[in-house]
């Protein structure tokens, strides 16, 4: 389910953009418990200047996810932990430049297709 | 009053964007008791590889509401069936295609212009 | 700590985004009691179709603020009005053209860095 907004620094490239979505994706579902195709994810290649991660100059991500509430704690903080170990494996994103952020929500508050609201229907 | 965020494929043009952004602001109006003239919309253009929905390859749409809570269940089902209804007349985007969520906020949490939370001055 | 998402027109030059990305840096710090090195901001810039703030058409900003609860309205109110002078004085965008909305979420929605949940640790 979650959405996922994810911002990289651009020119990075298609096999890049690729693993970031793919470790991102990959962490969700396997600490999360979400359903295997639960993949929402857009993300958003912007420029030096428009990326302030504290003082951050190098390679950096952030992600902010919008979900329905009821994650534990533990399924959040196991999630930082493997998207983390992922992320820096490939592409080679260091953990100190990793940030991450959660909104939740409600049932009623997504729609996947259709027009319909599927967890209330 | 929602702060939309919208994503869609890029190099679509501008006919497709306002087709777009019409379709969910005159949705956001008709079914969520809006005023006229409360549109703030933020149109993202990204590609293929950046706009992760599940499998989906072809045209296809993704938007974020941010809005006060308060709206009920039965407006926001009516909200998800008429933006669904409209995109998919103009610009033709298949109701298959098209996500949408919702996060909600307070009276304070909204400044429309001036520096002023307007709500609760 | 707020992850602060910020769209303005597009081709305004790097002197216009650092403007925009300081003065609601320092807006943020002064007001809300974050640590002065609490910055997480994404500018995004993109084209008048895709920037719907009601009818305006002149230079405008939109930004989109979350953090965790606990911020008073006193705070949220002095930050919106503290924003709002700062970017009109520079760059130059009008009080009338600054729209500023805040969403919430707990401890546990934030990781900075290294994969850990640091206000729950």
């Amino acid at each position: 389910m979650p959405f996922v907004t994810i911002t990289i620094l651009e020119n990075k490239g298609k096999d890049y953009i690729k693993a970031v979505s793919d470790g991102i994706n990959n962490a969700v579902i396997a600490t999360m418990d979400f359903p295997l195709d639960d993949r929402y994810q857009v993300v958003h290649q912007v420029g030096q200047e428009c990326f302030q991660y504290q003082d951050r100059q190098e390679d950096r991500i952030m992600m902010h996810l919008v979900m329905r509430s009821g994650r534990s704690n533990k399924a959040k903080q196991a999630f930082y932990k493997m998207v983390t170990e992922n992320l820096s494996k490939v592409p080679g994103i260091r953990p100190e430049n990793i940030f991450i952020t959660i909104t939740e929500n409600h049932d009623v508050d997504f729609s996947f297709k259709d027009g319909i609201a599927q967890f209330v229907v």
